[in-house]
């Protein structure tokens, strides 16, 4: 056992505050990571409060990690002491079902075992995240990050990078296609900056005038302003693909009209009804709707290697995990450019005052 | 100009009756057809009363039609005096755009010429449909009707046949795939025995007990009750592909839960707003909506020769067109099994009358 120092919720109306908690020690195929890096996920947010129904307190979050490998069990093969790695949402699936031989460990029919909160399939009890100094994952589940990669800014390519790399991949988003990024938050500026490199033409889809310098900094070929009439209009069936990022209930049916006959419009954000669907605007030009899920294991890797070759990392604002809980109410107002990451030395200085 | 006799609407409420009409003298691609009989749709009865607020009396409908070639102009080349014809949906696109030049006439960027109440391209006015004893119509939009088959019963065909065998081919199903069609009426029936016959398995899912019978008369392996909620739970996850055939508005998300990771629910029969998606179950799995709209000329030739092949029409009532206002009250009530098709003898002998 390694007895380690975190953040944790004890109720769905507490601030986060510091928690000793038992690591499991290593099993054979296991690495202990210390953390560097952990970004904050609004489904961090969504947990701690209990918005889900499904927490089970205290909750320690944190599912976007950074860190380099100090201990690995006996049959660990690819990864070595002093490896910088990183750990997603997910540290165990059945590994044996239809979907994780596909390497779609997301959609296992036995269901994952999430970065925390999640019921652990050997030892019982709910797993542990990421805002702790240390943390025990095994192998399969650890991803080698790029060495030419800004270690902070990584951190939310373990979550908001794959949850976005997913679909674009999925749907064969290729050089000169025109995609719509709906939504810029955490995910939608992953979005761009990943698009972009892919070769899409990308257009930013925003109900905000004043974020459309910066998206045109992140990578946006254009911005499209969803609130004006007329410029949704000259924009209608022009896009082969949209990303839609928003994370609540909304009306989606303006955004239907802008793909082409065939176009696709993916969900990532919103894990909740929606406003209805008018069907006559899918069935008129065979438009599709799509959904995905985070990502697997290997198309994680595939993703940071990409971001490795094209230099690609977060927006990021780096804070002291004792300013977390002032960073989660910034978060709710939607006051970040793009993630917040905790740098876990300020964890390891406190835990030796 | 040939004055033709045929069955029209003069008002949203008022009954068919009776009505001599011009068809245009035959352009040099154009084939005269001597119609034998024409199916009864769900649209030409929205179309009669106006229910898409776009109809313009008086309003000949019908688009599910076969006859006879009497005439051709002299640059047709595909057909011969004599050959038995069919003709759907659509009697003009654009045949000029992407959608045109890929065979989706249906989705013609430039808005196809419906058979009926079809804003024609170039004489104006608005197109007079299969309710009648005669049609001139381009020979690109006609189409071959095999030899072998029923000719009453081949009528329905041109609509719901094509309708659900367009998602079929476009989606890919295949022999093993587990199909669920979903909603038993004219399109449901076609589409269990169109997948049947390309070797899926298939599954009836209705909330009639007593269509279970017929269901498995017309091609289904089983039937699924949507109203059994413990079968509803253990088909959870099941299936390949999904045909929503369902004409109105209605609540989805218990069928999304039937589908597997990555699969799909196509709608074809709801042309309006649905209940509302929860997204959640769509992002859980991967799952997939897709929509389709009847479909190209060319597929349409290739399902009618599938049908040949398979021996495959529709399960009809014929009527005289006398008949016909009797025929729309029951189609309201679903009380026809399971599209009624016009004698269109009865036509001409009241014409001599």
């Amino acid at each position: 056992m390694y007895n380690t120092k975190a953040y944790a919720a004890f109720s769905a109306t507490d601030s986060l505050q510091p928690f000793q908690l038992d690591r499991r020690g290593l099993r054979e195929n296991d690495i202990l990571i210390d953390i560097l890096f952990c970004g904050v996920c609004h489904s961090d947010i969504h947990t701690v409060k209990n918005d889900w129904h499904a927490t089970k307190y205290p909750v320690v979050p944190g599912h976007e990690i950074i860190g380099k490998v100090i201990k690995k069990g006996e049959k660990v093969i690819h990864f070595n002491i002093g490896d910088i790695v990183g750990v997603g949402c997910m540290v165990d699936s059945c590994q044996n079902c239809s979907s994780c031989n596909d390497g779609l460990e997301q959609y296992c029919l036995n269901g994952f075992t999430g970065t925390y909160n999640g019921k652990d399939k050997i030892s019982g009890g709910y797993t542990y995240g990421g805002y702790s100094d240390k943390i025990v994952v095994q192998e399969n589940f650890v991803l080698k990050i790029p060495k030419n990669l800004d270690l902070a800014g990584a951190a939310p390519l373990l979550c908001a990078g794959i949850t976005t790399w997913s679909p674009l991949k999925n749907w064969d988003i290729k050089a000169g296609d025109h995609v719509g990024i709906i939504g810029l938050g955490g995910l939608g500026h992953m979005a761009i900056k990943l698009a972009h490199a892919m070769g899409a033409k990308v257009t930013m889809i925003t109900t905000s005038p004043q974020k459309g310098e910066d998206a045109k900094r992140l990578g946006a070929d254009n911005v499209l302003l969803s609130t004006d009439k007329d410029a949704m209009k000259s924009a209608s069936m022009s896009f082969d693909f949209l990303l839609n990022t928003i994370p609540v209930k909304h009306d989606a049916n303006p955004y239907i009209l802008l793909l082409k006959t065939d176009g696709t419009m993916v969900f990532v954000g919103a894990i909740e009804p929606i406003e209805p669907i008018h069907m006559g605007l899918l069935i008129g030009k065979r438009r599709h709707i799509g959904a995905s899920l985070i990502g697997g294991i290997k198309e994680t890797q595939e993703m940071l290697d990409f971001c490795g070759t094209h230099n690609i990392t977060s927006d990021i604002e780096l804070i002291p995990i004792q300013e977390i809980n002032e960073a989660y109410e910034r978060v709710l107002k939607n006051d970040v450019k793009y993630r917040f990451v905790i740098d876990m030395n300020s964890l390891k200085k406190e835990s030796k005052e």
